[in-house]
Protein backbone atom coordinates (compact mmCIF):
# COMPACT_ATOMS: atom_id res chain seq x y z
CA UNK A 1 0.00 0.00 0.00
CA UNK A 2 3.25 2.19 0.65
CA UNK A 3 4.37 1.59 -2.69
CA UNK A 4 0.67 2.01 -4.59
CA UNK A 5 0.80 5.37 -2.72
CA UNK A 6 4.09 6.52 -3.67
CA UNK A 7 3.52 5.95 -6.89
CA UNK A 8 0.13 8.04 -7.24
CA UNK A 9 1.82 10.55 -5.61
CA UNK A 10 4.72 10.12 -8.12
CA UNK A 11 2.33 10.15 -11.06
CA UNK A 12 0.10 13.47 -9.56
CA UNK A 13 3.83 15.18 -9.42
CA UNK A 14 2.97 15.54 -6.02
CA UNK A 15 5.44 13.10 -5.00
CA UNK A 16 8.23 15.89 -2.82
CA UNK A 17 4.85 17.33 -1.22
CA UNK A 18 3.30 14.73 0.11
CA UNK A 19 6.31 12.37 1.41
CA UNK A 20 6.63 15.98 3.38
CA UNK A 21 3.30 15.86 4.64
CA UNK A 22 3.76 12.44 5.42
CA UNK A 23 7.08 12.83 7.49
CA UNK A 24 5.16 15.69 9.30
CA UNK A 25 2.11 13.22 10.35
CA UNK A 26 4.31 10.14 11.18
CA UNK A 27 6.34 12.19 13.45
CA UNK A 28 3.26 13.28 15.62
CA UNK A 29 2.65 9.56 16.22
CA UNK A 30 6.03 9.04 17.13
CA UNK A 31 7.31 6.92 14.66
CA UNK A 32 9.86 9.11 13.22
CA UNK A 33 11.32 12.86 13.55
CA UNK A 34 8.73 15.43 12.81
CA UNK A 35 9.43 17.63 9.87
CA UNK A 36 7.76 21.05 8.97
CA UNK A 37 5.28 20.57 6.07
CA UNK A 38 6.67 22.20 2.69
CA UNK A 39 4.49 23.13 -0.17
CA UNK A 40 7.70 22.80 -3.23
CA UNK A 41 6.95 23.68 -6.79
CA UNK A 42 6.92 20.43 -9.23
CA UNK A 43 9.52 20.36 -11.65
CA UNK A 44 9.09 22.66 -14.28
CA UNK A 45 8.04 22.35 -17.44
CA UNK A 46 4.94 20.11 -16.23
CA UNK A 47 4.59 16.80 -18.22
CA UNK A 48 1.76 17.06 -21.04
CA UNK A 49 -0.24 14.31 -22.01
CA UNK A 50 -1.52 14.30 -25.30
CA UNK A 51 -5.22 15.50 -25.34
CA UNK A 52 -8.49 15.08 -27.99
CA UNK A 53 -8.14 18.75 -29.70
CA UNK A 54 -12.00 18.60 -29.95
CA UNK A 55 -12.94 17.68 -26.66
CA UNK A 56 -10.46 21.10 -25.97
CA UNK A 57 -11.86 23.02 -28.04
CA UNK A 58 -15.22 22.71 -26.74
CA UNK A 59 -14.06 23.67 -23.23
CA UNK A 60 -12.20 26.49 -25.15
CA UNK A 61 -16.36 27.64 -26.29
CA UNK A 62 -17.64 27.88 -22.91
CA UNK A 63 -14.58 29.19 -21.28
CA UNK A 64 -15.20 31.84 -22.83
CA UNK A 65 -18.59 32.36 -21.41
CA UNK A 66 -17.52 31.96 -17.74
CA UNK A 67 -13.88 34.07 -18.35
CA UNK A 68 -13.56 35.48 -21.81
CA UNK A 69 -10.92 34.91 -24.18
CA UNK A 70 -7.45 34.12 -22.29
CA UNK A 71 -9.36 32.13 -19.70
CA UNK A 72 -10.81 30.33 -22.46
CA UNK A 73 -7.96 28.96 -24.22
CA UNK A 74 -6.02 28.43 -21.07
CA UNK A 75 -8.74 26.74 -18.47
CA UNK A 76 -9.13 24.67 -21.79
CA UNK A 77 -6.02 22.94 -22.00
CA UNK A 78 -5.00 22.72 -18.64
CA UNK A 79 -8.09 22.23 -17.55
CA UNK A 80 -8.17 19.42 -19.83
CA UNK A 81 -4.84 18.01 -18.67
CA UNK A 82 -6.24 18.38 -14.92
CA UNK A 83 -9.00 16.05 -15.64
CA UNK A 84 -6.27 13.69 -17.56
CA UNK A 85 -3.49 13.96 -15.04
CA UNK A 86 -4.47 15.30 -12.14
CA UNK A 87 -1.95 17.50 -10.07
CA UNK A 88 -0.02 19.65 -10.44
CA UNK A 89 -2.54 20.95 -13.05
CA UNK A 90 -5.18 20.60 -10.68
CA UNK A 91 -4.02 22.85 -8.48
CA UNK A 92 -3.03 25.99 -11.12
CA UNK A 93 -5.19 29.16 -10.41
CA UNK A 94 -7.18 29.37 -13.45
CA UNK A 95 -9.04 32.16 -12.96
CA UNK A 96 -5.93 34.48 -12.77
CA UNK A 97 -6.06 34.22 -16.57
CA UNK A 98 -9.43 36.33 -17.21
CA UNK A 99 -6.72 39.63 -17.39
CA UNK A 100 -6.13 39.03 -21.11
CA UNK A 101 -9.93 39.76 -21.89
CA UNK A 102 -10.09 42.04 -24.81
CA UNK A 103 -6.49 42.24 -25.43
CA UNK A 104 -5.87 43.00 -21.70
CA UNK A 105 -9.40 44.38 -19.72
CA UNK A 106 -10.44 45.41 -23.22
CA UNK A 107 -7.59 47.75 -23.88
CA UNK A 108 -7.47 46.21 -27.23
CA UNK A 109 -3.58 44.79 -27.27
CA UNK A 110 -2.50 41.07 -27.43
CA UNK A 111 -5.90 38.48 -28.16
CA UNK A 112 -6.17 36.73 -25.14
CA UNK A 113 -6.90 33.31 -26.94
CA UNK A 114 -3.35 33.43 -27.90
CA UNK A 115 -2.15 34.88 -24.37
CA UNK A 116 -3.86 32.37 -22.88
CA UNK A 117 -2.62 29.58 -25.72
CA UNK A 118 1.08 31.25 -25.27
CA UNK A 119 0.99 30.69 -21.67
CA UNK A 120 -0.30 27.00 -21.26
CA UNK A 121 2.40 26.10 -23.93
CA UNK A 122 5.05 27.89 -21.17
CA UNK A 123 3.78 25.32 -19.33
CA UNK A 124 4.62 22.16 -20.44
CA UNK A 125 7.53 22.75 -22.69
CA UNK A 126 10.78 24.56 -22.38
CA UNK A 127 11.19 28.09 -24.08
CA UNK A 128 13.21 26.48 -27.29
CA UNK A 129 10.20 24.48 -27.82
CA UNK A 130 7.53 27.00 -26.52
CA UNK A 131 8.68 29.59 -29.03
CA UNK A 132 8.93 27.39 -32.28
CA UNK A 133 5.25 26.08 -30.97
CA UNK A 134 3.92 29.64 -30.66
CA UNK A 135 6.08 31.38 -33.58
CA UNK A 136 3.73 28.98 -35.76
CA UNK A 137 0.51 29.82 -33.72
CA UNK A 138 0.27 33.74 -34.43
CA UNK A 139 1.46 32.69 -38.24
CA UNK A 140 -1.46 30.43 -38.10
CA UNK A 141 -3.82 32.93 -36.41
CA UNK A 142 -2.86 36.10 -38.24
CA UNK A 143 -3.41 34.18 -41.34
CA UNK A 144 -6.23 31.88 -41.73
CA UNK A 145 -9.49 32.76 -42.07
CA UNK A 146 -11.14 32.46 -38.27
CA UNK A 147 -12.63 30.99 -36.53
CA UNK A 148 -12.14 27.45 -38.01
CA UNK A 149 -14.20 25.49 -35.19
CA UNK A 150 -17.81 25.06 -35.36
CA UNK A 151 -19.08 24.76 -31.44
CA UNK A 152 -21.32 21.69 -31.18
CA UNK A 153 -24.20 23.95 -30.15
CA UNK A 154 -23.48 27.77 -31.37
CA UNK A 155 -25.86 30.24 -30.95
CA UNK A 156 -25.33 31.89 -34.15
CA UNK A 157 -23.98 30.91 -37.10
CA UNK A 158 -19.99 33.02 -37.33
CA UNK A 159 -18.57 34.19 -40.78
CA UNK A 160 -14.61 33.76 -40.32
CA UNK A 161 -11.92 36.59 -41.38
CA UNK A 162 -8.29 37.09 -42.00
CA UNK A 163 -6.93 39.46 -38.94
CA UNK A 164 -3.56 39.89 -40.35
CA UNK A 165 -2.39 40.84 -36.84
CA UNK A 166 -2.51 38.96 -33.35
CA UNK A 167 -3.58 41.83 -31.85
CA UNK A 168 -7.31 42.08 -30.32
CA UNK A 169 -8.40 45.18 -31.43
CA UNK A 170 -7.03 44.74 -35.15
CA UNK A 171 -8.28 41.26 -34.57
CA UNK A 172 -12.19 42.14 -33.74
CA UNK A 173 -12.82 45.36 -35.96
CA UNK A 174 -11.62 43.37 -39.43
CA UNK A 175 -14.37 41.10 -38.37
CA UNK A 176 -16.94 43.56 -37.60
CA UNK A 177 -16.29 45.28 -40.96
CA UNK A 178 -16.64 42.24 -42.55
CA UNK A 179 -19.43 40.90 -40.73
CA UNK A 180 -21.48 43.84 -40.12
CA UNK A 181 -22.02 43.33 -36.52
CA UNK A 182 -21.08 45.54 -33.92
CA UNK A 183 -17.99 45.18 -31.48
CA UNK A 184 -20.28 44.78 -28.27
CA UNK A 185 -22.93 42.90 -30.40
CA UNK A 186 -23.64 38.96 -29.64
CA UNK A 187 -22.28 37.85 -32.58
CA UNK A 188 -19.04 39.40 -31.69
CA UNK A 189 -18.88 37.70 -28.81
CA UNK A 190 -19.90 34.57 -29.98
CA UNK A 191 -17.31 34.91 -32.70
CA UNK A 192 -15.07 35.45 -29.98
CA UNK A 193 -15.97 32.05 -28.38
CA UNK A 194 -15.47 30.44 -31.53
CA UNK A 195 -12.39 31.86 -32.21
CA UNK A 196 -11.09 30.53 -28.37
CA UNK A 197 -12.13 27.27 -29.66
CA UNK A 198 -10.31 27.43 -32.31
CA UNK A 199 -7.03 28.34 -31.12
CA UNK A 200 -7.60 25.86 -28.38
CA UNK A 201 -8.26 23.21 -30.73
CA UNK A 202 -4.98 24.39 -33.00
CA UNK A 203 -2.63 24.88 -30.06
CA UNK A 204 -3.40 21.54 -28.84
CA UNK A 205 -2.73 20.17 -32.37
CA UNK A 206 0.63 21.41 -32.02
CA UNK A 207 1.23 20.38 -28.81
CA UNK A 208 0.41 16.82 -29.76
CA UNK A 209 2.60 16.98 -33.23
CA UNK A 210 5.17 18.25 -30.93
CA UNK A 211 4.84 14.92 -28.35
CA UNK A 212 5.22 12.98 -31.74
CA UNK A 213 8.00 14.62 -32.64
CA UNK A 214 5.73 15.40 -36.28
CA UNK A 215 5.93 19.15 -35.45
CA UNK A 216 6.98 21.33 -38.46
CA UNK A 217 6.25 25.12 -39.04
CA UNK A 218 3.17 25.68 -41.93
CA UNK A 219 3.04 29.34 -41.61
CA UNK A 220 5.96 31.12 -42.52
CA UNK A 221 6.69 35.07 -41.94
CA UNK A 222 5.08 37.10 -44.46
CA UNK A 223 7.13 39.23 -47.39
CA UNK A 224 6.90 42.66 -45.92
CA UNK A 225 7.89 41.56 -42.69
CA UNK A 226 11.34 39.91 -44.03
CA UNK A 227 11.87 42.85 -46.49
CA UNK A 228 11.29 45.12 -43.66
CA UNK A 229 13.24 43.43 -41.27
CA UNK A 230 16.28 43.28 -43.53
CA UNK A 231 17.28 46.81 -42.15
CA UNK A 232 15.46 47.33 -39.22
CA UNK A 233 15.41 44.13 -37.63
CA UNK A 234 18.76 42.62 -36.19
CA UNK A 235 22.27 43.34 -38.11
CA UNK A 236 20.33 45.45 -40.49
CA UNK A 237 21.51 48.82 -41.50
CA UNK A 238 19.08 50.26 -39.24
CA UNK A 239 18.25 48.45 -36.54
CA UNK A 240 15.42 49.79 -34.48
CA UNK A 241 12.71 47.14 -33.97
CA UNK A 242 13.02 44.61 -31.72
CA UNK A 243 11.40 41.66 -33.75
CA UNK A 244 12.55 38.51 -34.93
CA UNK A 245 9.27 37.21 -36.34
CA UNK A 246 6.22 38.87 -37.01
CA UNK A 247 2.38 38.83 -39.04
CA UNK A 248 2.44 42.27 -40.59
CA UNK A 249 4.30 45.73 -41.18
CA UNK A 250 2.52 47.05 -43.45
CA UNK A 251 -0.56 46.28 -42.08
CA UNK A 252 -0.23 49.58 -39.60
CA UNK A 253 2.85 51.12 -41.71
CA UNK A 254 0.50 51.86 -44.54
CA UNK A 255 1.95 54.99 -45.96
CA UNK A 256 5.44 54.49 -47.05
CA UNK A 257 5.46 57.41 -49.31
CA UNK A 258 7.95 59.23 -46.94
CA UNK A 259 10.22 56.02 -46.36
CA UNK A 260 13.86 57.71 -47.27
CA UNK A 261 14.84 55.01 -49.60
CA UNK A 262 12.94 53.10 -52.21
CA UNK A 263 11.34 49.71 -50.75
CA UNK A 264 13.01 46.66 -52.61
CA UNK B 1 1.93 20.31 18.14
CA UNK B 2 -1.30 18.99 16.26
CA UNK B 3 -2.34 22.76 16.22
CA UNK B 4 0.74 24.26 15.78
CA UNK B 5 1.17 22.21 12.36
CA UNK B 6 -2.55 22.70 11.71
CA UNK B 7 -2.09 26.46 12.13
CA UNK B 8 1.23 26.26 9.93
CA UNK B 9 -0.43 24.87 7.10
CA UNK B 10 -3.58 26.95 7.14
CA UNK B 11 -1.02 30.11 7.30
CA UNK B 12 0.56 28.80 4.13
CA UNK B 13 -2.55 28.03 2.27
CA UNK B 14 -1.85 24.38 2.06
CA UNK B 15 -4.76 23.26 4.55
CA UNK B 16 -6.97 21.50 2.18
CA UNK B 17 -3.80 19.24 1.07
CA UNK B 18 -2.40 18.97 4.34
CA UNK B 19 -5.33 17.51 5.91
CA UNK B 20 -5.37 15.52 2.97
CA UNK B 21 -2.26 14.05 2.57
CA UNK B 22 -1.90 13.54 6.36
CA UNK B 23 -5.18 11.61 6.21
CA UNK B 24 -4.21 9.27 3.58
CA UNK B 25 -0.68 8.59 5.97
CA UNK B 26 -2.37 8.26 9.13
CA UNK B 27 -4.99 5.45 7.00
CA UNK B 28 -1.75 3.65 6.72
CA UNK B 29 -1.17 3.21 10.24
CA UNK B 30 -4.71 1.84 10.63
CA UNK B 31 -6.07 5.06 12.78
CA UNK B 32 -8.57 5.77 10.28
CA UNK B 33 -9.84 5.13 6.96
CA UNK B 34 -7.11 5.28 4.28
CA UNK B 35 -8.09 8.57 1.41
CA UNK B 36 -6.51 9.59 -1.45
CA UNK B 37 -3.90 12.48 -1.08
CA UNK B 38 -5.31 15.16 -3.14
CA UNK B 39 -3.45 18.30 -4.32
CA UNK B 40 -6.13 21.05 -3.82
CA UNK B 41 -5.52 24.47 -5.27
CA UNK B 42 -5.39 27.74 -2.88
CA UNK B 43 -8.38 29.44 -2.51
CA UNK B 44 -8.27 32.21 -5.18
CA UNK B 45 -7.21 35.31 -5.62
CA UNK B 46 -3.98 34.74 -3.74
CA UNK B 47 -3.74 37.13 -0.35
CA UNK B 48 -1.66 40.12 -1.04
CA UNK B 49 1.01 41.09 1.56
CA UNK B 50 2.29 44.80 1.65
CA UNK B 51 5.64 44.48 -0.26
CA UNK B 52 8.83 47.17 -0.26
CA UNK B 53 8.75 48.47 -3.93
CA UNK B 54 12.30 48.89 -4.03
CA UNK B 55 12.95 45.61 -3.28
CA UNK B 56 10.67 44.29 -6.01
CA UNK B 57 12.30 47.18 -8.46
CA UNK B 58 15.05 45.49 -7.64
CA UNK B 59 14.19 41.82 -8.17
CA UNK B 60 12.88 43.34 -11.70
CA UNK B 61 15.75 44.19 -12.61
CA UNK B 62 17.73 41.01 -11.68
CA UNK B 63 14.44 39.02 -13.09
CA UNK B 64 14.93 40.50 -16.49
CA UNK B 65 18.75 39.19 -17.08
CA UNK B 66 17.19 35.76 -15.89
CA UNK B 67 14.09 35.09 -18.14
CA UNK B 68 13.43 38.55 -20.25
CA UNK B 69 11.09 41.03 -19.21
CA UNK B 70 7.46 39.16 -18.61
CA UNK B 71 9.89 37.26 -16.12
CA UNK B 72 11.39 40.09 -14.76
CA UNK B 73 8.02 41.72 -13.68
CA UNK B 74 6.09 38.80 -12.67
CA UNK B 75 9.01 36.91 -10.86
CA UNK B 76 9.84 40.23 -8.61
CA UNK B 77 6.23 40.91 -7.70
CA UNK B 78 5.39 36.77 -6.71
CA UNK B 79 8.92 36.18 -5.94
CA UNK B 80 8.52 39.01 -2.83
CA UNK B 81 5.24 37.36 -2.19
CA UNK B 82 6.90 33.98 -1.65
CA UNK B 83 9.58 35.61 0.45
CA UNK B 84 7.50 37.00 3.05
CA UNK B 85 4.27 34.59 2.65
CA UNK B 86 5.94 31.56 1.56
CA UNK B 87 2.95 29.03 0.05
CA UNK B 88 1.06 29.20 -2.33
CA UNK B 89 3.28 31.82 -4.21
CA UNK B 90 6.69 29.60 -3.64
CA UNK B 91 4.91 27.04 -5.26
CA UNK B 92 3.82 28.77 -8.51
CA UNK B 93 5.75 27.79 -11.87
CA UNK B 94 6.90 31.01 -12.19
CA UNK B 95 9.30 29.65 -15.30
CA UNK B 96 6.56 29.56 -17.30
CA UNK B 97 6.04 33.21 -17.53
CA UNK B 98 9.50 33.72 -19.79
CA UNK B 99 6.84 33.18 -22.57
CA UNK B 100 6.27 37.24 -22.69
CA UNK B 101 10.05 37.92 -23.83
CA UNK B 102 9.85 41.11 -26.27
CA UNK B 103 5.88 41.09 -26.89
CA UNK B 104 5.90 37.20 -27.07
CA UNK B 105 8.87 35.61 -28.28
CA UNK B 106 9.76 38.69 -29.91
CA UNK B 107 6.91 39.35 -31.74
CA UNK B 108 6.99 42.37 -30.62
CA UNK B 109 3.08 42.50 -29.34
CA UNK B 110 2.29 43.33 -25.49
CA UNK B 111 5.60 44.91 -23.65
CA UNK B 112 6.34 41.93 -21.43
CA UNK B 113 6.66 44.06 -18.57
CA UNK B 114 3.10 44.77 -18.65
CA UNK B 115 2.05 41.37 -19.53
CA UNK B 116 4.21 39.90 -16.58
CA UNK B 117 2.53 42.62 -14.02
CA UNK B 118 -1.11 42.25 -15.13
CA UNK B 119 -0.73 38.68 -14.71
CA UNK B 120 0.61 39.08 -11.13
CA UNK B 121 -2.07 41.86 -10.05
CA UNK B 122 -4.78 39.16 -11.67
CA UNK B 123 -3.30 36.37 -9.17
CA UNK B 124 -3.90 38.09 -6.08
CA UNK B 125 -7.02 41.07 -7.11
CA UNK B 126 -10.15 39.77 -8.09
CA UNK B 127 -11.13 40.85 -12.03
CA UNK B 128 -13.14 44.19 -10.71
CA UNK B 129 -9.80 45.82 -8.63
CA UNK B 130 -7.05 43.72 -11.29
CA UNK B 131 -8.95 46.13 -14.07
CA UNK B 132 -9.26 49.25 -12.16
CA UNK B 133 -5.31 48.89 -11.40
CA UNK B 134 -3.93 47.53 -14.54
CA UNK B 135 -6.05 50.39 -16.78
CA UNK B 136 -4.02 52.79 -14.31
CA UNK B 137 -1.23 51.10 -14.97
CA UNK B 138 -1.52 50.93 -18.77
CA UNK B 139 -2.32 54.42 -18.96
CA UNK B 140 1.29 55.23 -16.98
CA UNK B 141 3.24 53.03 -18.75
CA UNK B 142 2.21 54.75 -22.04
CA UNK B 143 2.38 58.41 -20.77
CA UNK B 144 5.28 58.98 -18.76
CA UNK B 145 9.05 58.87 -19.44
CA UNK B 146 10.61 55.70 -18.56
CA UNK B 147 12.56 53.99 -17.61
CA UNK B 148 12.44 55.72 -14.57
CA UNK B 149 13.49 53.53 -11.64
CA UNK B 150 17.66 53.19 -11.59
CA UNK B 151 18.78 50.04 -9.98
CA UNK B 152 21.62 50.13 -7.59
CA UNK B 153 24.27 48.44 -10.05
CA UNK B 154 23.70 49.45 -13.46
CA UNK B 155 25.43 47.86 -15.81
CA UNK B 156 24.76 51.61 -18.16
CA UNK B 157 23.04 54.99 -17.99
CA UNK B 158 19.80 55.12 -19.70
CA UNK B 159 17.38 57.68 -21.38
CA UNK B 160 14.07 57.86 -20.56
CA UNK B 161 10.92 57.79 -23.06
CA UNK B 162 7.58 58.24 -23.91
CA UNK B 163 5.66 54.79 -25.22
CA UNK B 164 2.57 55.92 -26.16
CA UNK B 165 2.26 52.83 -26.26
CA UNK B 166 2.19 49.37 -24.10
CA UNK B 167 3.20 47.56 -27.37
CA UNK B 168 6.53 46.03 -26.99
CA UNK B 169 7.34 47.26 -31.04
CA UNK B 170 6.26 50.59 -30.45
CA UNK B 171 8.09 51.15 -27.10
CA UNK B 172 11.47 49.91 -27.88
CA UNK B 173 11.63 51.07 -31.47
CA UNK B 174 10.80 55.18 -29.82
CA UNK B 175 13.50 54.25 -27.29
CA UNK B 176 16.13 53.13 -30.06
CA UNK B 177 15.26 56.22 -31.91
CA UNK B 178 15.44 58.43 -28.93
CA UNK B 179 18.75 56.86 -27.40
CA UNK B 180 20.24 56.13 -31.11
CA UNK B 181 21.30 52.81 -29.66
CA UNK B 182 20.46 49.56 -31.64
CA UNK B 183 17.44 47.31 -31.13
CA UNK B 184 19.50 43.82 -29.97
CA UNK B 185 22.65 46.31 -28.37
CA UNK B 186 23.22 45.26 -24.75
CA UNK B 187 22.07 49.33 -23.73
CA UNK B 188 18.52 47.95 -25.26
CA UNK B 189 18.48 44.86 -23.04
CA UNK B 190 19.65 47.37 -19.79
CA UNK B 191 16.50 49.50 -20.64
CA UNK B 192 14.18 46.64 -21.04
CA UNK B 193 15.91 45.65 -17.48
CA UNK B 194 15.27 48.98 -15.66
CA UNK B 195 12.17 49.35 -17.36
CA UNK B 196 10.49 45.54 -15.31
CA UNK B 197 12.20 47.16 -12.47
CA UNK B 198 10.12 50.61 -12.76
CA UNK B 199 6.94 48.67 -13.94
CA UNK B 200 7.57 45.93 -10.79
CA UNK B 201 7.90 49.24 -8.64
CA UNK B 202 4.81 50.89 -9.86
CA UNK B 203 2.81 47.63 -9.64
CA UNK B 204 3.63 47.26 -6.20
CA UNK B 205 3.00 51.16 -5.47
CA UNK B 206 -0.74 50.46 -7.22
CA UNK B 207 -1.43 46.97 -5.09
CA UNK B 208 -0.05 48.46 -1.62
CA UNK B 209 -2.26 51.44 -2.04
CA UNK B 210 -4.95 48.98 -2.93
CA UNK B 211 -4.59 47.47 0.39
CA UNK B 212 -4.45 50.39 2.09
CA UNK B 213 -7.80 51.28 0.57
CA UNK B 214 -6.28 55.23 -0.87
CA UNK B 215 -5.83 54.01 -4.72
CA UNK B 216 -6.67 55.99 -7.55
CA UNK B 217 -6.32 56.30 -11.06
CA UNK B 218 -3.96 58.82 -11.78
CA UNK B 219 -3.16 58.90 -15.60
CA UNK B 220 -6.86 59.17 -17.85
CA UNK B 221 -7.47 58.31 -21.09
CA UNK B 222 -6.10 60.38 -24.16
CA UNK B 223 -8.46 62.92 -25.78
CA UNK B 224 -8.06 61.21 -28.88
CA UNK B 225 -9.03 57.88 -27.51
CA UNK B 226 -11.96 59.77 -26.04
CA UNK B 227 -12.90 61.41 -29.65
CA UNK B 228 -12.62 58.04 -31.54
CA UNK B 229 -14.84 55.59 -29.19
CA UNK B 230 -17.35 58.36 -28.83
CA UNK B 231 -18.02 57.09 -32.40
CA UNK B 232 -16.36 53.53 -32.71
CA UNK B 233 -16.43 52.24 -29.31
CA UNK B 234 -19.67 50.97 -27.21
CA UNK B 235 -23.19 52.45 -28.34
CA UNK B 236 -21.45 54.68 -30.50
CA UNK B 237 -22.74 55.21 -34.43
CA UNK B 238 -20.15 53.00 -36.07
CA UNK B 239 -19.05 50.78 -33.10
CA UNK B 240 -16.54 48.39 -35.12
CA UNK B 241 -13.60 48.79 -31.79
CA UNK B 242 -14.10 46.53 -28.97
CA UNK B 243 -12.04 48.53 -27.02
CA UNK B 244 -13.47 50.46 -23.78
CA UNK B 245 -9.84 52.36 -22.88
CA UNK B 246 -6.51 52.83 -24.40
CA UNK B 247 -3.67 54.96 -24.62
CA UNK B 248 -3.56 56.52 -28.13
CA UNK B 249 -5.59 55.79 -31.50
CA UNK B 250 -3.78 59.05 -33.36
CA UNK B 251 -0.20 57.09 -33.01
CA UNK B 252 -1.02 54.33 -35.57
CA UNK B 253 -4.06 56.05 -37.35
CA UNK B 254 -1.78 58.77 -38.57
CA UNK B 255 -3.45 59.42 -41.88
CA UNK B 256 -6.95 60.68 -41.13
CA UNK B 257 -7.51 62.71 -44.08
CA UNK B 258 -9.58 60.07 -45.88
CA UNK B 259 -11.62 59.72 -42.38
CA UNK B 260 -15.78 60.17 -43.95
CA UNK B 261 -16.57 62.53 -41.82
CA UNK B 262 -14.96 65.65 -40.06
CA UNK B 263 -13.00 65.09 -36.53
CA UNK B 264 -14.34 67.03 -33.55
Amino acid sequence: METSRRQFLKQTGQFALGVAAGAGVTGLIGCAPAAPAAAQAPKFPWTYAKLDSVTVAEKGYAGYYKGACMYGTFSAIVGALADKVGAPFSTFPIDMMKYGKGGVYDLGTLCGALNGASAAISLVADTTIAEKLIDELFAWYSSEALPDYKPQTPKYDIVASVSNSPLCHVSVTTWCNKSGFKAFSAQRAERCAWLAASVAKYTVDLLNNQADNTFKRVHTTPADVTTCLSCHGQKGSVENVHVVDATSCTLCHVDLSKHPVPIK
